[in-house]
């Protein structure tokens, strides 16, 4: 039993996206142990389309298909399907009604080309998209083969595999042997020094670890092959816990946590609050934040103080010592931290002034280089210096240089306690 | 005449990497005006392989294999080409010096195992990789087909298919007439409202318009097939004037354009400046803003009052209003838009207040309902209602949130003018 996936799009064909719905489904396939021997990209066109489904239909049991349900004529995936199977499309009611609410809720009315979405062939089960308005399909044309449909857009996607298409295959009796894993974060290490701190974990067998380098951070992902969640669980948490012995304060989360959520969650348990005073990053810092629902228990704001005239008049920066030591340095970082702690009143004051680049450095001030000031909560104020390299680009130096300042402030935190 | 793309690795059916050669292949061969019409992902299986070259070379005429060129056991792309073809490996003597150079320059020997590496099927061409160990061939096994095979690594495949299997193509005739392509982008109209006033534009075919649906934007995609880029420019021109006249003030900008960056323009020529009070976005709008290298000349800064003690605190807004209104509200953010204009002494000043969810969404004031606030040179102050829905997301909520911030601003920009 095996399945294939089948990304349907001229825009890969022009190389206008890169296919990432073809990872996310063979890392879901894999995780669920139903193996997959090929994919297969294939143009908004039938005849085509058909011959991908002729040619798959004949050496697979599952086929998982991925856009052309959108609502524009060359949208054809669901049509090409029930035509190669000779079955007829039936309109929807139910699905009529549902696109009809979702474009009502944007105050919008649905226009005549989303009634084809409400199309899909007889017999088959939808698929239901809670975030978009073209549902998918799980049907059987004829014994032994299942078909499902996804829309193109991933995180419509990645939401209707999760809530329905995995159950659904479970309940077939498909994807018993899970692969479980979990995926150690770390700050502040690079990948080959923390590699050689873990080098012996790499040779287990079950779980296995393997070492994976991100913007600024690196991985360990910890894997288990187990009937069960429980048994992957058990298989996992030792190990888990030497690495997170060995790494020490480098080691920061797992899984889905953030820099910014797991400083969230010190400065909610402790009951203390936070603010934000950002020069390069104009924003990014609040942003990363503030991405988390329930951050305005901690999360106060700040102020952005790109131009040097709202680092002295909104922060109280001393022109006199911006004038000297410049824009870019310890003592205006520090500045910044306790101007914005002080004016709104929080427990931490953060800041972060560098240069993003890709102009604007000196041989003194290269490129990369990033002051972070923190203020505490007796007022004292300390200053970190961060040397990123020039060569990584203006984006990855901004997010790199937030979350360094989510990681001073986390440790500095966790010294506190 | 047309090309199909084969990427061999198990590593993409287990979904531990992005297959972004095939998007570089298609880009490639888009502009060089080959069609291609599939993309195939195979495992490090011979057999499965072989079964994949059958259905390829039965359709097309260029096989362009990545992957599977390495030295270790399981690298069987090109032996297993030369099996499919009945043609011999030879060991080619220069490829063994050319790899054993190679080692010796990093002062290493070169192993057994890349000695593998120097086989290639009996009268194929050398396609030299002037980075890595592992050369492609060039290969012509039958007439009427070519077959060009990569290594995986993305770097090395690059040069080698710029260095040599571009210009190899062009001699074989292939590759004469590019596409060049342009991105309009459309903010404010849906793609099916947007699909149906340039409705008939999709029935060109050369250039030929086809839309796609981005984060709350639209684009279409103008792509003209000619032997040069004046005359596909020509092609594109008129139309591209057309679609633009059509849409009117929907049509923001073309290609890498974002509205950060056409806003930015705007504000520069005008000798305008901007700063921003954010509370639902939390430093996004700033973020964008400050991404485009240079925007300190117009972006000076702003507060990020995302506790309402920053709103009256730092922003000015009156507390009796935020008690009457409610923080989510056309009063309050015109108070954000005024009160930060004023404090940084900026031309404009723009604001957000609203709800990104997935929690604080009441009947009255549901998740996505979102207010921006523009204040204006003569200190006008107005504001705009926004109803992003309930159903995307916190993340996408607030970025299509600062998005139609930079579109209000816009269109009052362009008012003014």
């Amino acid at each position: 039993m095996s399945a294939e996936i089948i990304c349907v799009g001229t825009e890969m064909l022009l190389g206008d996206i890169l296919n990432s719905n073809a990872q996310y489904l063979a890392q879901q396939l894999a995780q669920l142990g139903i193996p997959h021997y090929y994919q297969t990209v294939v143009g908004d066109n039938p005849a085509r389309l058909k011959e991908v489904i002729e040619i798959a239909a004949s050496r697979v049991q599952i086929l998982i298909f991925t856009g052309g349900l959108g609502p524009t004529p060359d949208d054809l995936t669901c049509e090409t399907i029930a035509d190669f199977f000779g079955v007829p499309l039936i309109e929807r009611a139910d699905i009529v009604e549902d696109i009809t609410e979702k474009f009502a809720q944007r105050g919008r009315v649905m226009s005549a080309n989303n009634r084809k979405q409400a199309l899909i062939p007889q017999g088959a089960e939808i698929l239901p998209n809670p975030t978009g308005t073209a549902p998918g399909i799980i049907w059987q044309p004829r014994p032994g083969l299942t078909i499902f449909t996804f829309p193109g857009v991933p995180s419509e996607m990645y939401r209707m595999w999760k809530e329905t298409a995995v159950p659904f295959l479970k309940s077939q009796g498909w994807g018993q042997e899970i692969i479980y894993s979990r995926s150690l974060r770390f700050w502040g290490i690079g990948e080959s020094a923390l590699a050689e701190k873990v080098a012996p974990y790499f040779n287990l067998t079950n779980p296995t670890v393997a070492p994976y380098a991100g913007k600024g951070e690196v991985r360990l992902r910890v894997s288990a092959k187990a009937t069960d969640a429980a048994t992957a669980e058990a298989l996992i948490t030792p190990i888990e816990k030497q690495l997170i012995e060995i790494a020490g304060l480098d080691y920061y989360g797992a899984d889905d946590d953030t820099l910014a959520s797991v400083v969230g969650n010190l400065l909610r348990s402790a009951g203390e609050t936070l603010s934000v005073a950002e020069s390069c990053t104009g924003g990014g810092l609040g942003q990363m934040l503030t991405e988390i629902s329930g951050s305005s228990d901690y999360f106060w704001g700040g102020v952005i103080s790109y131009d040097n005239s709202v680092k002295v008049g909104l922060l109280g920066v001393n022109p006199e010592d911006l004038e000297k030591f410049g824009a870019v340095s310890a003592t205006v970082a520090e500045q910044m931290a306790i101007g914005v702690k002080n004016r709104l009143s929080t427990t931490w004051g953060l800041s972060i002034t560098g240069i993003a680049g890709p102009t604007g450095g000196t041989q003194a001030k290269p490129v990369g280089l990033v002051y972070v000031g923190l203020a505490g909560p007796d007022n004292e104020v300390i200053s970190f210096e961060h040397r990123l390299g020039t060569i990584r680009g203006r984006s990855v130096i901004r997010y790199v240089s937030a979350n360094a300042a989510l990681d001073n402030l986390r440790r500095q935190m966790l010294k506190s306690f």
